[in-house]
């Protein structure tokens, strides 16, 4: 019975979690000489915080958590959130009346950065991957008001801090892959050929909540006849036919955390390039399990991956990578490129996500989650089977 | 069969819709002088080009859309997009390998700009609910190589554009409203005594999903005994107790519009004081429905439903407003505050959203959706009833 898993793991993190987490990113800001960060965004606020809403959906009122050199982050926030707010291991939270015209937060912000930074540098993440979510314009009021500090690129230095997962941390992200891993094993039973894309959806998207999954804040995928083109897509109306390959790509969610993989499936039958490629992607991730070690790059495991497709004749999908970092977010730094020489360490969370293209117009894309281990790669999925499933 | 309503609206539009988006943008970009329009984030890019995808979750790359003052709009995307962008109406797709960690897009935007805008000046959303999705430096860097070109304010012209809805909009909302109304009503007989918020939640969102919305994005709320005293906060593992009072807030989507609106129920039974408050907010949505007219300001909706709330000794919920516009978006422009004197329109879809504070850490609040129509309000969702629901 997979709901009576959620009794056994906790939701939220102790607070040592925030104090161990607080204490390594002020031991950077030491070594780069940052007074303090301005955090802007959900998983930055959430990651010293522990401030869980989906609330951020709402693009109306911006958010800020300003983490001192020492001492505690301090939060500056709409009244509506003071309460949730309040429920974290967060003391000093300092709240405005938003949405306001003429001041949404920029004063008590400026305010709060001058206390507890004394005009030396902030740290704001500004590189690849980032935004900032704030008005364009408040944010200049806000350099006008602190006028002759210095705001410098946080960017290494939050990669650096959210890369690495607790144990906490990663717990959350297996619950996630096993629910989907559930849900993805009852796709013969619920869905069927004369279904239409949309129905499928829906229906995988009953059967993760049922595995227990919090939601399944992505789903993507489709299925065309022999393959299919193109994997960002939301379900149209077409319904399964004999011989169409489907695909789909979940963010599921527990606690906060995503897991992030797909699976491929035969509708009736399938047509002997589609198992081959199948066959190929699931290699090239049997090669990408096998690289995964502490010591080794992400560059490496795009070789190993790409390799191992390269061999078997595979054609490029133009996906840019093969995998990438996971945990907040559906998808995080790094990347699975020729160019990102990250080391891997025990405690980063990824996907392996080979693709290629095996004919034209048609994709073939495996994706597993694993965290890495002193001695290897945790797969937190369920392995795919070689031979992709197929819907009768 | 809630289901078989999905065939009779079509998805999409038609590319009439967006060739009267665009005419009516590019009259305002004549009356406001500006060359083209830079736009970043997934609404402001699907408003002009249909182009719906969960994608835009993954923070890794950014995508642009370049609006002229004459012709079509032009897309600058990773290629990963390609062939999703291909099935919209736009023709001219400019794509680079994402992510690239040298020029992720930078120069092909920049190329694009001037090529499209010719030196003149470029409108970008700087302006309150609005952020640039892209990392803060290449957007510096977008700037050095546009060297001489301003970038003005467009946050005034989206806004005018977007809080006017077509009918096919109006058709969207109304169908995730009537989808979530069927799922409300169900709520007595699938939550019950004894079941966790986290399962209730769970269960709301399986019923939701079978009445035939595409996706729950959005759905907050809580219960406590004799009322809530947070409206923003994920479920808790705490179970449903007599005299509990329940708040449902959900986001619901179809084919990339949203619903909001909330629900609240008696669990067991409910105090006179909950059942008093719950009375006022309904009658204050009375007091704004009957506000809500071509010609009157979201002022003028404030004030009709404060006033309501202050005549029965309402306390103030700290929400910072009581609605908000409604569609691509959970939230949008205008707010109802005392201060937006935004004047309503046919074709304008908003919240009502009263909420009151009734005792020290309890809270109503309650919501419905609308479109203004020439004579008055009409509702898009199923009006809740006056007394609260109870659930056994």
């Amino acid at each position: 019975m997979p709901l009576s898993d959620l009794a056994a793991l906790p939701r939220g993190f102790p607070d040592a979690e925030f104090e161990a987490r607080l204490a390594r990113a002020q031991q950077l800001m030491r070594d780069t000489g940052l007074a303090a960060l301005l955090l802007t965004t959900e998983p930055e606020v959430r990651w010293f915080s522990g401030f869980l809403t989906q609330f951020w959906q709402s693009p109306t009122r911006p958010w800020f958590l300003v983490v001192p050199a020492r001492g505690k982050p301090v939060a500056v926030i709409p009244g509506i959130g003071a309460e949730c707010m309040g429920r974290t291991w967060i003391e000093d939270i300092r709240t405005w009346s938003s949405p306001d015209p003429e001041d949404d937060g920029v004063s008590l912000l400026a305010a709060t950065l001058r206390e507890v930074a004394g005009g030396g540098p902030v740290g704001l993440p500004m590189g690849p991957e980032t935004h900032l979510r704030m008005p364009l314009s408040d944010f200049e009021r806000l350099k006008s008001a602190l006028a002759g500090v210095e705001f410098a690129d946080a960017t290494g230095l939050m990669r650096r801090l959210r890369v690495l997962k607790s144990e906490a941390e990663v717990a959350k992200i297996r619950f996630a892959a096993q629910a989907a891993s559930r849900a993805f094993a009852r796709v013969p039973e619920i869905l069927s050929i004369g279904m239409s894309e949309s129905a499928c959806f829906r229906a995988f998207k009953i059967a993760a909540l049922e595995s227990g999954l919090d939601d399944v804040a992505y789903l993507v995928g489709g299925a065309g006849p022999g393959g299919y083109g193109d994997i960002i897509s939301p379900p149209s109306e077409r319904v399964l036919a004999p011989g169409d390959v489907l695909i789909l790509d979940i963010g599921g969610v527990h606690d906060g955390y995503y897991c992030d993989f797909d699976r491929n499936f035969g509708v009736g039958s399938f047509a002997d390039d589609a198992r081959r490629a199948h066959d190929l992607v699931w290699r090239a991730t049997e090669a990408g399990l096998a690289a995964a070690r502490p010591g080794a790059t992400f560059a490496d495991l795009f070789h190993a991956m790409q390799g191992a497709m390269s061999d078997g004749g595979a054609g490029d999908a133009n996906v840019g990578r093969l995998g990438h970092g996971l945990g907040m977010q559906l998808t995080e730094f790094p990347s699975i490129t020729p160019w990102d020489q990250t080391v891997l360490e025990p405690g980063i969370v990824l996907t392996l996500e080979p693709g290629m293209a095996f004919s034209p117009g048609k994709m073939m894309v495996h994706e597993e989650n694993i965290v890495i281990r002193e001695d290897g790669a945790e797969l937190l999925t369920v392995r795919a089977p070689r031979e992709m499933p197929v819907i009768g």
